[in-house]
């Protein structure tokens, strides 16, 4: 079992005061050595979120960050989680991107999205009904622009771009790996044909998660991609924790993770976990989506992820802790791997 | 008297057969030498050009060169010369920008313009008369992003952003540096008015900028603008001869860059570079524009820019010769330091 990291870094933000414990609340300057500290460590990868007018300092920047970690950094895997393609103009995008890679020495991982917040809808003014059609439509100047040899010309309903030639090349041929995160059995059923890796999210339980690697490597299979040829990584949370009252405070911190991503997604059912009721706490308790609990029980979940053919998994510790990250190293990664 | 470097890597390039010697023709692992070496050297700051479409490889993506860059060095300061506002999302450019200055420790000057190149306009499909239209409202954005607390909207003739704030904020406050790019007396008075430093070019000769410097100042002094609250950098090609065999071979790619620049830009007067008359080529070894000749010839130059009120001067090296820099740094530097 590979492991990386799912996070990014935050800055002061505007409004800080408010910002909640979100999985990639801690600074930038910190941030950085915690991807050193994971380099060290023997991680595979950081994947950096890309997120836009939050006020609560998320990264907006992240082919920007990466380009700074790349020089910080030898071995250790940088993506993107994702860049949500309706904001980008694609042909700045693919510059951006290839300069990376370049730089980076061939190490980077081109996770891409179609965006989901309605906030930052808003705020592109850009009508969530165009995303898949912004998406596609940047998805195939990027294909073309990297299978190209010479100058090219894109007509699409968003974009033109006449007679152009994107340089430099990405050092990765012909272009750094696609992830895609996917969920429902359409999205994933698409990654799979498409070409794409397949991102898994950290709010699925195991049983959830364990079907749809299932799914995607049937799908995989179908369309002829060999075994190998592909990637799966399942963002989990790390919460480890040394006593019962620990735990209750893990828990607390979950629970405000999920009320901020479904908060900033503006998903259903965020509001109950604010005001967590007896209920939804006592359910919260058994979900098996984190790896919260002692490093035995961590090492049983990440087991039963591993029995179920996932081999590559996405830490995200909401507190961003170096401390966290090396006592996964030295209590729990030796457990895992082969 | 200051130097810097004005330039930027050069990729293998789509077509590099036919790359010319223009001022960034060096290879991205080279040009990273070449800049620690000027850090090394004392060296204050390095510009890097940004530019699309070329086939010849020059940098397009400079916001992550300068961020990869930012983390190899620890005091030069690192400008882009210049970012085309027209090309970008200002509120992406916002974000990158003020990512940079962050990583860089407060590095980064903001070098802007809009953009004279047709090829680049024709591929990104933006009509050029829009141009300044287009940098105007650019700027806009930028200087609200900037000073802003919280969020704004921005209702433009391009682009539209409703609610947002622009994170992280720069280190730098309000902003990085703004530098202008300005030859007229038009385009160097509205440098002056509107706050901007000024860029001057490496085609103007020696007294043509003495008079651009002048007047830029007096426009400054008349907008109330404080002698030590804005800067002026000179750009000169450097081109460093031991002996009459190197003069010729120096002048005949003088003319070639010459001929580059303008081609590239399909500015007039390209042609009479690639095939020399007698005539022009007289003219060119008269040029003092250029920093070209023995060590005392450019010491003599750089005398009479510094008698006309220049203390900042960004060295183009058509070749990208460490050797160059290290010889300009033993043999020439000293001779203009106060």
């Amino acid at each position: 079992m590979r492991f990386g990291l799912f996070g990014g870094a935050r800055s002061s933000g505007a409004s800080s005061s408010r910002a909640g414990p979100v999985g990639d609340s801690i600074g930038y300057a910190r941030y950085i050595d915690y991807v050193l500290e994971a380099e060290a460590l023997g991680f595979h990868s950081v994947f950096v979120v890309e997120h836009h007018f939050t006020g609560v300092g998320q990264v907006s920047a992240s082919l920007n960050l990466l380009s700074y970690l790349s020089a910080r950094t030898s071995r250790i895997r940088l993506g993107t989680a994702v860049v949500v393609l309706p904001w980008h103009n694609p042909a700045l995008l693919a510059e951006q991107v290839a300069t990376l890679d370049l730089l980076s020495g061939g190490r980077f991982d081109f996770g891409v999205g179609k965006g989901y917040r309605e906030s930052e809808f808003a705020g592109f003014a850009i009508a969530s009904s165009e995303a898949s059609e912004r998406f596609e439509e940047a998805m195939a100047f990027l294909r073309t622009a990297w299978r190209s040899d010479g100058r090219f010309s894109h007509h699409g309903r968003y974009w033109h771009f006449k007679d152009v030639v994107i340089e430099p090349r990405p050092l990765q041929r012909p272009h750094p790996p696609f992830w895609l995160g996917a969920g429902s059995p359409a999205s994933i059923e698409k990654a799979a044909a498409e070409g794409y890796n397949l991102l898994l999210d950290q709010v699925a339980p195991i049983e959830v998660i364990v079907d749809r690697v299932r799914h995607y490597r049937n799908q995989c299979q179908r369309a002829g991609r060999a075994p190998g040829s592909y990637q799966i990584a399942v963002a989990r949370a790390l919460q480890i924790v040394s006593s019962e009252d620990e735990r209750a405070e893990a828990l607390a911190v979950r629970a405000r993770v999920l009320g901020a991503i479904g908060g900033l997604a503006r998903g259903p059912g965020a509001e109950r976990y604010y005001n967590l009721t007896a209920e939804a706490a006592s359910e919260l308790a058994r979900d098996d989506a984190p790896l919260l609990g002692t490093p035995e029980e961590i090492v049983a979940r990440l087991q039963r992820l591993e029995a179920g053919g996932v081999d590559y998994v996405l830490l995200v510790d909401p507190t961003g802790s170096r401390e966290a990250l090396a006592r996964f190293a030295a209590e729990i990664k030796p457990h895992l791997e082969a």
